[in-house]
């Protein structure tokens, strides 16, 4: 068997848990891994546990006993947040981004991964003490945000569908009203994605009045299921009164003038919590 | 200055090269960040090098000289890509998968990010050559796949719309006929969305004859692009004649019978190629 030093299995552990967010991992599996003693294998946890708590990659808690182990749970401290969200405003600053009918241009932002991954994990944080089963969003531009937040928080996703693809076999269809177009949508789930009574938490790109998540929430409905938390990457200033109560914001965005170009984004009511890290 | 311990580097080292794959870290940025010399730098990277390619984590390239730095290329050894290949037809195993029409359900696969991210490290490894700016894929299930593989080259994606929405500005639309459906489609990019000659990897989730994929190439003549290479996650087995020759596929679905729901899912010209590893 090969024997591992105490440095090459630092590197080995930090990437093994780095990649296994949120799943409880049995001490005795890093004991085999490396052939080393239980009590080694805890000192070396706990210069791993030092680094991700001191450098603000997250918590690495230690469950005792017999079904004990370790867990790393992902956390992004509030000032790293908001340095994303500075980075953010600074690319939205470059011109033109202000189209006809008062959009902001937001799909190249949401194109970096590096960005989508940061915004996962504010999104993992803010929801790491639910109990959940999946992630859930609508095509098309939640897709990628949705994703980033399951992979921190070790979940599979369901996308909601605005069509009623034939490889889905039998689904589920409701009617919403989209707040940013006012028309009459289809939204569709297939039957076989989602387990009934699952707890589920809703990730989107951008919320108006909130139909769109309220079409979700209907939609849940039909699968007995429970929606644990709702987060939205970009919330609209512009609205008076959402349909939607409870829900986590990464940004606020209002004031767009399409003649001047202008308009603000502010950080949303996730940076409100009160503030641990 | 906080004094940084070679237990502690070491962590801090391996988070930070493998949240940045692809990225150039010049040493001096490691020897300032841990006050220590660039001799012990080059030391600890020895030791993460050593682990990264035993353990099949990738390669990690040390470039000397002024310029020089190291860089951290994600690569997923072939059999451990063939495990993640078995286990993806372990799960495909499940009954009634095999849905009328004769489509094989395998959105529940594509919802877990963890085979995903997987399939992401295989396309990264088969393109960590070429010269490459953008990934880009068309809605709906390729997303997750085109930023699973972009996470690992870091590179921005592009996602074509099957609509023409008003957030996207000023847009190309091509037709085109997609193999599945044999009807004429639209496929839309908005004209700020990616820039002219520009180097593009396409991957998509399922390619039959290949008329989409088609389509993203023709789309992208408009653009001046140049395209790098074309990544499926399934191809069909059933075509005489692919419209496109030359494309990676991880996995070929073939014999999909809708009365006794048999079908055969084989290892894609992805694990033809010579083993390296």
């Amino acid at each position: 068997m090969k024997k591992w030093k105490r440095s090459a299995r630092l590197v080995e552990m930090t990437h093994y848990l780095l990649s296994r967010p949120h799943v409880l991992v049995p001490l005795t599996l890093f004991a085999e891994r490396y052939g080393s003693a239980k009590s080694t294998i805890s000192e070396d946890l706990a210069i791993i546990k030092e680094v991700f708590e001191e450098e603000g990659f997250g918590d690495l808690q230690t469950l005792a006993g017999a079904a004990g182990g370790v867990k790393y749970v992902p956390k992004i401290p509030k000032r790293d947040a908001l340095t994303i969200l500075r980075e953010i405003r600074t690319q939205l600053e470059s011109p033109d981004r202000v189209l006809p009918g008062g959009y902001l241009y937001m799909s190249d932002i949401l194109g970096q991964p590096h960005i989508v991954g940061e915004i996962g994990k504010m999104f993992a944080s803010a929801f790491s003490d639910k109990p959940l089963d999946v992630v859930m969003t609508v095509e098309t531009k939640g897709i990628p945000l949705a994703y980033a937040t399951a992979v921190q928080l070790h979940l599979p996703v369901v996308i909601v569908r605005r069509d009623n693809r034939v490889t889905e076999g039998s689904s589920v269809s409701i009617n919403y009203v989209s707040g940013s177009s006012k028309r009459i949508q289809t939204m569709t789930l297939g039957r076989r994605a989602l387990k009934e009574q699952s707890n589920v938490l809703i990730i989107d790109d951008f919320m108006r009045a909130g139909g769109t998540i309220q079409g979700m929430i209907d939609l849940l409905r039909e699968f007995d299921a429970t929606v644990q938390g709702v987060g939205v990457f970009v919330e609209s200033g512009e609205v008076e009164e959402h349909l939607i109560e409870d829900y986590v914001s990464i940004a606020k965005l209002s004031g767009i003038d399409p003649k001047t170009k202008q308009f603000s984004l502010l950080p949303g009511n996730y940076f409100n919590e009160s503030e641990e890290t």
